[in-house]
């Protein structure tokens, strides 16, 4: 058996040992079915049971209320920055924008060919460095989209954007999905691909308020309706089969964990591990505004490129992989959604320490 | 262990076992990385090695001339239904479908509300038992596209469809890709959903030719445009990166079993088996016309419902799964894609022979 490391991705990241032991032995056989996950019919009755036994998770974990539907969509993040605007969004009307990071932008992007845009907040000014605290919204915006976590620059949405009751509010939560507890009432739609926090790469969990799926187009292709896919249960297609059964396993992983306030609390202590860390370290510095700090990805350099490159080198080779930070950024990101162990956060502590005083005694 | 049992499911369907062992393997940690294959960033030097290993033996299995790109998109066929519409039919243009079953009518169907769409020909007046000999084209098609399989119906196009030279042929390969050696060049486009001869559901394969590529409208959101992919390797967004990693695997072994031409000549002595016995069969008729049968999924009625239902019932304590025929055919169908084991025809072979001489004796 080999030795794990300490995965530090942005995504697809670390999962849980124990969902990865037990998708192990329901490779060749699910449960005494005879026959492997990756292999059973979407439409026969042992699949019928993870799938049902998945969304009834999301709902319990996430505290999904009854008026909303689950989704288990195809394309990721990047395909619903056009699903959504092309189903909602027309040419009389104006969406508005909270533009906090590269994928805000994206969004947006997708969206003005379908009708007006209005950004409501930007954090461009400053590198996308805090979220900001006001918003000027349009008149009467159709709907209102922000991103809950910026993975690149390692800021987050503390709370809800301050938008108005009447506004329809979606959010696009890839990166901070289920990492903490939601309000999901207070939202139309939540959408997050499952890499981060919820399961493997390949499945778009969509989380839409029954109203609002009769309000999108009747005109779109089929597939893009989302209408097609509340009617057929997320089977008008073969769904990634394989991705919901892990999804699944994650949320047992997450109840057993003491479900997501538990979650939360974890989360929260092991960033503020490192942040703690990083506001007195003499070496390393974060990049966020610390009112607006990430609790999923924690963005920091030494404001030395060279130093940067010289300590992703040396963490990798003591087996911290996936450190470097994002181009727009530079320096470090150390990602640690819900399976990050918090061992990983303190041996990671350890090496900074260590490093620290070794480059600073050099210096 | 649980024993495995012999799976005729029409997709997902059965993985070759030792792919499902090596994929066991690495789920806690691909290789020696200490990562999991689950959770590697697709960004990172271990799976961008799987990923061209695996687009590697794509093009050496399937013989893809170099003038072809491969794509690893998601959503599906019914994703491509509308997606080849949208970029490459245009209101002044018409687009001729052949029309086999129930794939190729939706595949019309979403081609419909972009252009012209012209059927070539159609086999619906029989219930699409066959495949019709003879085409009519429109007058200059932009393209021409087809159904290699007709997985519902049990039938397949023993040759490439008639198409004059000129016109660009697209087809839908779902259900019998890399099934028998294919002439890529003689298409435009090749798609395929994984999940029955190639891996998991969660991954599409799209095949295109180049020039293609560029012929796509520019003004389709950004996800939707081939060129989008074409130009990012299919990383625009995260890839479905272990159906990807699946895949390889599958064609690895594809490869080591002697590529498309033994592939193919096992595919078609386990369906000659089931359609040798059911030609001189008293009790089950095979419901395709002969020379348009599928090798990759045998049609069969004994053409007495209840007894179709006594078959499958009986067929399934006995440890063969996933028989019974789609609702559009009734009766049975076994699927026999690449993965099914000769010795499971073998098997059903003796089931059937058992089966028609108790019921001939009680009748």
């Amino acid at each position: 058996m080999v030795q794990r490391i300490w995965n530090f991705s942005s995504g697809p990241a670390v999962l849980p040992e124990s969902v990865l032991e037990e998708a192990g032995k329901n490779l060749l056989s699910l449960g005494n079915s005879g026959i492997g996950i990756l292999e059973h019919s979407h439409r026969g009755k042992a699949f019928l049971a993870v799938y049902h036994e998945t969304e009834a998770l999301l709902r319990e974990v996430g505290g999904i209320p009854s008026n909303y539907r689950v989704l288990f969509l195809q394309g990721g993040a990047s395909s619903q920055f056009f699903q959504i605007p092309m189903n909602f969004l027309g040419p009389n009307r104006t969406a508005d924008y909270l533009i906090t990071g590269a994928w805000s932008e994206k969004a947006i992007e997708e969206a003005a060919p379908f009708g007006g845009t209005h950004i409501a907040c930007s954090s461009g000014d400053r590198n996308f460095s805090y979220i900001p605290h006001e918003c000027v919204w349009s008149s009467n915006p159709i709907y209102a989209h922000y991103t809950s976590n910026n993975t690149i620059f390692g800021t987050q949405w503390a709370c809800l954007p301050p938008v108005p009751d009447a506004v329809d509010l979606i959010c696009d939560a890839s990166s901070d999905i289920f990492s903490r507890p939601v309000d999901v009432s207070r939202h139309a739609m939540i959408y997050a691909g499952a890499q981060k926090n919820l399961g493997p790469a390949g499945v778009t969990l969509v989380i839409i308020r029954e109203d609002l799926v009769e309000c999108g187009s009747t005109t779109l292709p089929t597939m893009l309706q989302y209408r097609t896919h509340v009617k057929n249960e997320s089977m008008y297609n073969t769904p990634p089969t394989f991705a919901i059964y892990l999804m699944g396993l994650v949320l047992k992983w997450i109840k057993s964990s003491g479900g997501l306030a538990a979650i939360g609390e974890t989360n929260r202590r092991k960033a503020q591990k490192l942040y703690t860390f990083l506001d007195q370290s003499l070496l390393f510095h974060p990049t966020a505004v610390a009112d607006s700090r990430s609790l999923m990805n924690v963005t920091f350099v030494t404001g030395d490129a060279e130093l940067d490159a010289k300590f992703c080198s040396a963490a990798s080779a003591s087996g911290f992989d996936g450190l470097k930070g994002h181009r727009s950024v530079g320096g470090m990101r150390a990602s640690l959604y819900n399976a990050f162990p918090e061992a990983g956060v303190d041996a990671l502590l350890e090496f900074l320490r260590n490093f620290e005083r070794e480059n600073a005694r050099s210096q």
